[in-house]
């Protein structure tokens, strides 16, 4: 613990001789402890930046929902961060990343415990990173998985129910299946490869809002007994494409953190290629949905090109390093394509998706770990890796949805639907002061 | 200086041989400087943190307050900030890193003085960081203690007396305070501990805002004679929760820039531990108003939670580090719990704080500057610092409040003030294409 | 290509005996690859800083329009920067930075190709920086250079014809004129010196917007035939504010990052150096507009206040390296002041820029530019630099657009303007839950 803040005169620097430092007498020099320190660098500032896609998901979210129902979707935004930074630490991180175990379900249900202050470098595990800052950045990408459930599901699910199934998600689900692939379980094993998560974050996310949305049914009013779709727009696409531009943002973290180093060429130069990959994917993806949209409809959809870009980026997320630039701009392109075509499909099968999250995350995810193989080949091992999140994850959701259904029920009444989420829910609005047109 | 941007190839490179780092014979190597580059690279990327937070206080008030004094909020807000900036290199840095002082109040009324272009690693102080860095990162800190004033005195003071005040608050009053723990001077003498500024930033611009709120009285209207407390509800809820996010990303440069360090294992294992630890203080503080506000009002109570986050995040910042992850769960529930108790008890009092400044930044600063005697052991000295801030920046602040007040009035007229700031002071509207409710 | 997240425990660690950074023997040392390291690293957080702005100019704009072109503001922002990323990737990045060439235009119409994954030390320019680092950086540059151009055009503008407009700016005309300074060509030879690029990105994009402007004409009853000018207010001042923040934010990057360096001491105090700096002419660019309107018209007027802090970045952006913190304030300040002045000027010609950005980038980036000389003395060079930028781009702007005009249009219907180009363009609201005034 540190005292005081340190003073640049000389004089004062003197009078505290505490600061470890200076004090560090045959300290290991910085060709044993840079790579250290840069991987730990990385993974905060990685983390700081897929912190930040959660305000990214509920500016989105808030951006694309109704004005009715604004205030309970920023609510659900904050808590599902702060349950799923708490279930992560009590549970989570430990049950993903075990150790050595069976390759399914480490049975390690223990909260995450840090280094101790001021860690000497004999004790570090120097050819990685704290654990501080690891754990710290594999949080992010936990909330991550429950934000993509809170946009499709919104506008009619209760709040309560909701927050369950987050806790039940960022605790057990999301951390259990992704160690089989990042905490060395089987899929690892047989070669399975999804860099920074098309299938373990964003898949998943998809997967688990689409059982959500099955059970808990269709806006009312949304889909007519004669097939018509009626489009319940987004009250302020502002904030929509504010949270598309801090999404794209948190992206370069959540893809460039995941090279897990940073401290060699090799290594911060990968970085570099991950961002600007990442960079071209949600740009081809944005502009693949700008050139459909106009060619389609005559019009140019900006609810299409936000979600374009969106799909291009989780498109990426699998492989971000192998491809060129040209192989990441057809990666993203082929994600908006999917997102054009693929948002109307949903709607023929009367699955209500607020916000176009199955599209983006599952359909572009499963796109996205799909094309790993032109790098790897190993088709077999990508295609059971998408299947085996995809079963697990939708099969365990369908039982708890449906438990929470039956239990407590999970949709407000249709009165409450009707007046908003806002007043019935929360007894407060969002914008109070501006005429509802 | 730089006269051109660099050229890939390497041909440029050979023409210009002007450029320092390939001509450095002898150079000490990193063992010598890498401390010193990163400890610099931690204020760099701490202090751009810590100045979104800036923004982040922007729009929380502007989303706090009614469509009426948006665009007054907006403007009171980039206003103080840009004159801290001026002020803290006037006078304020060197007021309160004055080197050796009498511990009290430093005569040093000098403006900041960086060092020159292309300093030599000899001339450089190895052993910290680079004075601009230092001064950038220093002076976020300051401009975080005006916001405070502003959201509290929002809708009813006027431009002028406020940004006078905030001329004395950031160039003076927080400066001359800062030294006695962060210069060096009694309290770090007497052992007092706070780590980011619970006290030294948050409390300080809560006792200044309390000072306001009781010189300039409440907003008319709020306090019914019989005691009634009538609700002046935000009027943008999702600016406010944008803001809350963006103060939560912005506080992990604030604790974890506050290690002051970098480039040590231990040091930066330290941040990584300060990341992890501030974010779940912020989680737990999110949560702990979460489930109070259901449990006392049976509706969650969105403002609620997010200054539930910003009172956990203020709990914590006066001890980051020592904290286990259980420990600044604990910390930043206590501070969302002083939160939804508090604010309705300012109102008993019908202290009239718009945003719920004093009960995030006063209230819960006190308590987590109380709770690092848990690991010091030493009580006196927090209860010393506590009460030493608290009476000369309440004192001071009443005094200048007072003075403003007298000499050119610091409140609106009541027909302004039904009217809103925004057209009376500024003769603009925020949002002047909607109509109001 | 990496296939899975590390994880902390030795054991597992033991087991993937692919991770590069365990096995390099004799690798070289921090010593040489430090700097690389640290220079690859600022290219990619001054990077992602400035992909930032591209949301600060989304949202400035989208917040000075009104609401009835928000959603085609929102498109054209997030199309451009998309674009941009395509075009300078196919051939403006290689166009500008060709390598040996004739100084005038570079016949090097080659897309960009990033180094190898997992490339060796020995075979990196360990005397700068990853390459796909460097395009990362200077593509974000481009994007800002567009964003200039779409907020002057704003609410008459056609979508395609100033897309197309994009890929000519962002694919030749900036690269090929960028190639005169920073790509070691004739500018550069002559002694110009334009640090971050006043004149180089900002004026260029002033000088094309000025071109279209003209091109276009102004919005319906903007000025009346008796020289009246009616003001048509910006729909919504948060999100402007927001987008200044942002922009001020993502400048410590823009700025910061053109040091170009970061792993010897002179270099990184440099940047520290250039975040002061940077910070300090934007405080005094908005305190000189604060007092300047409060001055000139009794009231301080929030949108001067928010362009007068942008100016102040731009002028500082020439050179942010040379001056003292108070040589800093002068020049933001007098930045501040054009602002003020020239906006009123522009409507005296009838010029009509909806959000004030030729004021901002063309006319304090020629200051910014000129002020340089007071450090370098060289006059004539910074003259015939603005002159060379100018002449260029204005010229061939207005080719362009007059092609434009006569092959496509690029005006909407009178029709079209007054129903807004949300619902004539684009068949969507940006805010359809709102009544508008």
């Amino acid at each position: 613990m540190k005292l005081t803040k340190l003073l640049p005169a000389v004089a004062v620097l003197a009078a505290l001789p505490t600061l470890g430092f200076a004090q560090e007498e045959a300290a290991p020099g910085f060709d044993e402890i840079g790579p250290y320190i840069m991987t730990t660098l990385l993974f905060l500032v990685g983390g700081f930046l897929v912190f930040w896609m959660a305000a990214g998901f509920a500016m989105l979210e808030a951006g694309l929902v109704r004005s009715k129902n604004v205030a309970m979707q920023l609510t659900k935004n904050i808590a599902l961060f702060s349950i799923a930074s708490i279930m992560y630490w009590l549970v989570g991180f430990n049950l993903m990343y075990p150790g050595d175990f069976n390759g399914y379900f480490a049975f390690n249900f223990v909260p995450t415990v840090l280094e101790p202050v001021g860690l000497a470098a004999a004790d570090a595990s120097l050819d990685y990173a704290s654990v501080a800052s690891d754990f710290f950045f594999q949080l992010m990408f936990v909330a991550a998985t429950a934000s993509i459930v809170s946009g499709a599901l919104a506008e009619r699910i209760k709040l309560w129910p909701f927050l369950i199934f987050v806790v039940i998600l960022t605790g057990l689900m999301y951390p259990i299946s992704g160690s089989w692939q990042w905490g060395g379980g089987w899929l690892s094993e047989m070669g399975f490869s999804d860099f920074a998560g098309s299938t373990i974050v964003h898949s998943v996310g998809g997967w688990a809002a689409l059982a959500g949305a099955i059970v808990l049914g269709a806006r009312k009013g949304k889909y007519g007994p004669d097939g018509k779709v009626t489009p319940m727009l987004g009250s302020n696409l502002a904030l929509a494409t504010l949270g598309t531009f801090i999404l794209w943002l948190g992206w370069f973290g959540f893809n460039g953190g995941s090279q897990l180093a940073a401290g060699t060429v090799g290594d911060i130069t990968d970085v570099g290629r991950i961002f600007a990959n990442t960079n071209m994917a949600a740009a081809s993806g944005a502009v693949a949905a700008l050139l459909l949209t106009q060619i389609m409809y005559g019009k140019v959809d900006l609810t299409m090109v936000l979600n374009g870009a969106l799909a291009g980026l989780v498109s990426i997320t699998a492989e971000p390093l192998a491809p060129s630039l040209f192989g990441s701009l057809l990666t993203g392109a082929v994600g908006g394509v999917i997102v054009v075509f693929t948002v109307p499909l949903l709607d023929k099968f009367k699955i209500d998706d607020v916000v176009g999250a199955i599209p983006v995350h599952l359909f572009a995810g499963i796109w996205g770990t799909l094309a790993v193989a032109f790098y790897t080949g190993n088709w077999g091992a990508q295609i059971t890796g998408i299947i085996a999140y995809g079963v697990f994850t939708f099969v365990v959701a369908l039982v708890v949805w449906i438990i929470l259904k039956g239990v407590m029920g999970i949709r407000v009444s249709e009165e409450d639907e009707i007046n908003g989420l806002d007043s019935s829910e929360l007894g407060m609005d969002a914008y109070p002061d501006f005429s509802k047109g």
